[in-house]
């Protein structure tokens, strides 16, 4: 089964987001020291301890492939990135879908495009949505479609990308993120069960991103809220 | 050294092309057996042979990755990735990138951003750009800039990317491309040298992309001319 | 500091025990849920939870790597791997110090030898030992010594080996475990503080093998007792 | 089809011999400079060129295990290593085939065991060989044994092992080798047709290593003659 959090029901397609980890990380949980981990330099002040060692995130991108090939196998399907954030979970999890396309008897065909969210002075607004890779959302219709984000903080971004895409009739849709985040402010869609995964974090400083990794990273640093 | 290869030179600053390979691939290379590798089933009547298996291409972009670190470390610097053909090539070369950092004294401090390049009924006009990565080229100004592209063709397509960056008036700007197209038609921007690497490939049918490695990928999808 | 946990103290030498974790795996640690990680199909009954995810064990492998580098780097080393089942443990060890020497300034310079241990009717008595890699002990003499092994138990056959060693006056010698078990039978060497690592895990069924990982594997299959 | 090369038939087994390259590295290949890609800095003044990039044995790896699945899964197989030099490429071609286990409906059980070979006075007399993995040649009676060396000279290493194995009367033998020199003395078991694939290499020195490859590595660290 790919799908471990049901996100919403859109009236004809099947929309789903998929988790990274099932297990709560508990807002006790002190987090792996740093001296476990290789990290850059330039991230010793900046860090306090590892909350999601990077290995544990190589291990679950390679289960979700799996289970996405075993959902979606034989399948034309276009996967969706989400900019910025997105990009290198994308990367990773279309490398470990090809790495299975390559060995087993079953395939995905792929086409991989990208979307960029832009919010305008008023959130509420953010219906206007560029889509980058050169081709236009109309293209979607009819299609398997796999959206990749880093992570889901309020839903409310989700729930606007996922309004606009039904709109032309895609065959399918599925979201699968990287994390989840607990929030205090479920303003938007959430995921109608409650087992988030990560931990709230404060919003950073501008200044000095928080990670939640020892390596890098873009999808992993949290913005505020 | 991180650049081989020099595509111009601006008047204000030092614009670079990096190529992957410096030898050429000459035409009567008859490449390596499908035997040889791994590659998807779907691909199977589509693939005569492998120009470049996978791995060279990693072990190359290692060598890359250190290069540039070498070149351009202790700076801040942007990535500009040129979408959609160049996301897995910038995805595996900023990981590179990063693994260095993690395991020396030196560090690159990287921001990545996406630039899509859009072109009009009159190629010529390609001067509407738009940058995705919800950033505008402004932020450029005095920064060290990094773009990577999968293939560089005419040049044409590049150089007016230069010209669009050079107006922001960047500190520096370098080009990585992980490949460099012999071509009938250099009519833009060319290598000043012409230890072009790509062997010569008649435009691919639609219907059926060519591909020059048993892996993937965008990155190496020819398209036509 | 590459050195966790002293083993015991040589007159001549000083002989450590590195390990992988320096935090508890706690008695009441749940482990993993299977479903979130991949494992080969014949495993299926045998395997009830995940204790250390693969990823967790490459990320530490890593670290491990870097801090032997500071540690010994610019020293020519002997690698000495205790077959069988250090030899997976010992092989990516290496590649990851290679890897550290391919691109920093430091570099090791690595022999790798191999060593298996026979314990006869009377296990007091194992002091007979093979080198098996064509070399024979005494030409560790004057030699860093880098002892690679994957669990230690007891702690009777490490003192085994390092008595045997010793006696060839090696200038150090060092020993990397990926793992400590945590026993209620410490007849032998103990490392001096108890922060031991592994949970007590009972002995396996002969005919059932009982793995840690979800991935493979001969390191982390664990012998009775 | 695992095997390319047939390197005897014994009366009562299959005997194989898997070479990594079915074509030749032609005595006119100059190879690849070195400043393609990265190597340990101690190697520099040892290292003229890089015959075969290291990426390509990887990716010829990952094929090779592919064909043993497709030849050999849903059996149970002993899996001999053959040390020193074989270590590196069996480790990484067992972490091909579990990584095909966890994704396949097909699996291989396997066992690995590490077998060395000691040459005495008289090299015609390596018949007395030692089993070091703690079990003895007995126990492949019945088996599915898969050899796995580095590299193959003469042929008469390889020869000295079959005969030994072959007494006690395995189910089948295969050889995987990553290598097979081309030699001007080929007195012991040769494969029976001659597109062997290693370039002829003078002697290397003894102080001065001569490497294969710009990674590491015992298993491409060519011995005299």
């Amino acid at each position: 089964m790919l799908t471990l959090y049901q996100l919403h029901n859109v009236k004809h397609h099947e929309v789903f987001l998929t988790v990274l980890f099932d297990i709560q990380i508990s807002d006790n949980w002190p987090g792996y020291s740093l001296d476990l981990f290789t990290y850059p330099q330039h991230y010793y002040g900046d860090l306090e301890y590892v909350l999601i060692p990077h290995g544990i995130i190589v291990d679950r991108t390679e289960r979700l492939a799996k289970d996405i090939m075993q959902d979606l196998g034989d399948n034309d399907i276009v996967v969706l990135c989400v900019l910025k954030g997105g990009y290198k979970f994308c990367a990773d999890l279309v490398e470990h879908i090809k790495n299975l396309s390559r060995n087993s008897e079953r395939f995905i065909s792929m086409k991989v495009d990208f979307v960029r969210l832009k919010s305008y002075h008023n959130d509420q607004s953010m219906q206007d949505m560029q889509i980058m890779g050169g081709d236009d959302l109309s293209k979607l219709a009819g299609k398997n479609v796999l959206i990749v984000e880093d992570i889901v903080g309020t839903g409310r971004t989700m729930k606007v990308l996922l309004n606009n895409i039904e709109k032309y009739k895609p065959k399918m849709i599925k979201v699968a993120s990287l994390l989840v985040k607990r929030t205090s402010r479920p303003d938007g869609y959430r995921p109608d069960c409650m087992w988030l995964n990560s931990k709230r974090i404060d919003p950073p400083r501008r200044d000095r991103p928080v990670f939640a990794t020892e390596k890098d990273s873009g999808q992993l640093r949290w913005g505020g809220g």
